[in-house]
């Protein structure tokens, strides 16, 4: 699927101010960029990053007289995903098997404490056949126990707090899904992107369970295809895949995101709840 | 019902300390104190109060040079308890039309933070048909998830921490009751006392809510018969009726608590799925 | 001192809603209700009903088909109070022979977690010469280090959240003395009232800490004369003496509060370095 | 400077159980090891694995049907750090020009909200004249004001409540020290180790804050020279250094860690007051 990306973002600024962004559509085997374009105005330099081998793009810039600024980007991207089965979903690999790289995602976080959530989740999910079975009733319990509802939380809300406030956004939603997903031994990160038909427009997060050797994606907000989306980047919550952090005062003043579908036969994939088929973007 | 009820306690005392027992049979129209003894060794002065109406009744007293003492209990009682039958229970009452003394049990308190805990218990309980059957499925429901485990709480313990923690002792499973209806507001509040057959003896907490213009109990650890308590105080949660309570450095080294029955007619009491009918100690 | 005090609150009302109102001046022999009046729209029953002895008052009321209401108070006030000076603010009293009224104020409240703070407070306050030198070092401590600013805490704010936040509004101000000073073993409790010279006008809080035998006022945001306060009510903590507390679907629209006096001498008492005065409203 | 390091780990195994330790020392250009020797009794298959560019080494093993191992760990390592003098210590690196791996470790983690704490540090810490001066004071400030008291927290245990609890061990203090340097923007790692002379005999915890282009060693516990260390891991924090982390139902049963020096001329380096001279192990 070909899609057309746009993310503007305006800032006033009350002191000298360092900004790191993570808009840039992430790049990899499975997610090309076509074309892009990046319009900081006023003009300010900027530094160009990669982490996660290469593939989550960052720029850090540094503000010092200007009193305001805008950042514009704008991308078409091919991305491919791959429809995983049953017969790798339903396929365990044990914690001694697991990649290396792999393992980070089994422990807590700033926003996932799964260490708290053992019991709980153990109870509640412990029981069921297998993890891909599991992760995706860990996914319905969310979208069935949590409003979504803006402005009830905060960059300091985290899987303990919405577990019991029970409402909250994407982020939230994300950090409830990583949280019990570890807390029964399931690897699951962070995932943020564009997403295609997502109302009111914004970045959306999500998440991923490590099932059968592969990310499998996961929303429990619900509101998107699962195969409508662009990476942005992947991190073990929120703090590691924020889409802008700043250092200074300065406020964001307005936000625009867009994303559209560049070509004309698109069909949404949605986890049914018959089929074993499940989505992963790497 | 006649109850024979002991308990002993012993200290050691590193600093002058002021210590507050609240280890008294409660006394009320429905709880006669036949005979009972106090016996503090070595002899220490102590002062009596009572607070509820005179009902809930403390001793106070201090140690100046002590290196240890013991304070020992035990009284026989005569229980009356009614049966409070769906008449009754399934008549719902407007908070307007609540007593006054009544109100103060609507809001949250130091264990329990009925407050955080609105959405949750609007979700799970609110939707049931009636505030006996949302208040017996909240004592359910704390009994079937929550685990009776010694050591893994402590004082400090609140019922935010205990709906995700999953574990507890009777006096968390109590703030969790407690929180839970004051949530969907229905007033609820906190009962200690003497409990037959406790195993391993003990004091026991559980809970009254008020319904239907009576204070009905519940116990949520299922471990007593409803009409096997003794009772010695009401609070809005332990802060209110703590067993013992000391301002000074001291620590507890021995407890023995017994509660057994002076007469041999004793039927249990114990809420069936079928009926409708519940104990109120008032 | 004579005050004349106002106070008008409108809400915007969804479902039937039942109102508890304590906006009040209390009534005692220090505080003298010279003439009052309440206007109620649209008209609407409401019952009065007092707690503490009589002295705080409050009102409910339940709204069925109404939309809006506003209700509108306003008293002359006639307040007396007590300079009370270093021959009783220096006299310790021991816990043993406190009050069994003060008592209650010892322990730990929803908003004021005492007992998490024991440590903290026994640290940085504990080795001070006496008692209301210790409260005194913690009212400026907190005047200090707390920032006064509005809408960034809420009603589930409590003490130790703001003892990490380092913002608040007066609420949270008086929360956070009340804990600290139980925390070392010294009563105290919250003060609500109407406050001369308040900007922006408001109710007000602050608090009171036995001390002496005298319930004696402590303003850690410092904003108004310590003598220019009626009393509405007391409470452990804002739970229990709430300006407005509902039950229902409601939004208070408008607030309007005013706090001025009646005759033209009024000297402001502040709190000096090295006077050994304070006052107490009881 | 050499040191003999050993260390012996032995569980109790209830269940099929993977193992992840991470006791060896760590190998770098500044660290060598001489010589080192693993025993795993009975004898298990075991993966090694390293992070941070092969430094910091980890091995993974899983039981079946054991019902008990031991895991005994012994090398040689010679240690070299690194003097750093004011001319480095003082220089103050803009985050803009931070290099990339060390961003990360400016944003909060599981034990170390330092998002949370921003105000505090900021007031507290943030008037002083330069960043080194700042994270000494913080690590005064913790040695001063957190008492070192074995069994009063447990692993889920973070910043935020050691700064409130006031009492801890080695881990607690290092995320509390972590937490305060993040909070004022100063970058600060988690660092687990051998120490020399360390009562009682345990693994060790500390941390290094990012300064002048070194990072620089702090330990606000005081216990050990920080000259005395041997480094087994850095992390964001405990989440990502653990020393022992499992998946299974399993007990650690004993403990036995040394680290003593193979030369005579060790002079234990201490941070004064008066020099500006810090260690760095990079």
């Amino acid at each position: 699927m070909k899609f057309n990306i746009f993310s503007e973002l305006s800032y006033e600024i009350f002191s000298p101010t360092t900004f790191v962004f993570n808009i840039h559509a992430a790049r990899s085997a499975n997610q090309k960029i076509m074309e892009e374009s990046l319009l900081i105005t006023p003009a300010l330099n900027f530094e160009e990053f990669t982490i996660n081998n290469g593939e989550d793009r960052y720029i850090k810039l540094h503000t010092t007289n200007e009193k305001y600024f805008t950042i514009i980007y704008h991308a078409q991207v091919e991305v491919e995903y791959h429809i995983i089965d049953e017969s790798f979903l339903l396929k365990s690999i044990p914690i001694m098997e697991l990649d290396t790289e792999v393992l980070p995602y089994l422990f807590p976080s700033r926003h996932c404490e799964a260490d708290k959530l053992r019991k709980l989740a153990t109870k509640e999910f412990g029981p069921l056949v297998n993890d891909y079975i599991k992760v995706r009733a860990i996914n319905d319990w969310i979208f069935s126990n949590i409003d979504y509802i803006t402005g009830t939380t905060d960059s300091g809300t985290s899987a303990y707090g919405t577990l019991i406030q029970r409402e909250g956004v994407c982020k939230d939603f994300a950090h409830l899904g990583i949280a019990l997903c570890r807390a029964i031994d399931i690897p699951a990160r962070y995932f943020t992107g564009y997403a295609y038909n997502l109302t009111p427009p914004d970045f959306h997060a999500c998440f991923e369970a490590y099932l059968g050797g592969h990310w499998i994606i996961f929303d429990p907000t619900k509101l998107v295809p699962l195969n409508g989306l662009v990476k942005i980047a992947n991190g073990k919550d929120a703090t590691e895949a924020a889409v802008a952090s700043f250092f200074g005062n300065t406020n964001c003043t307005y936000m625009n995101v867009q994303c559209g579908i560049a070509e004309q036969d698109f069909v949404p994939f949605i986890t049914g709840k018959d089929t074993m088929e499940a989505i992963s973007y790497h």
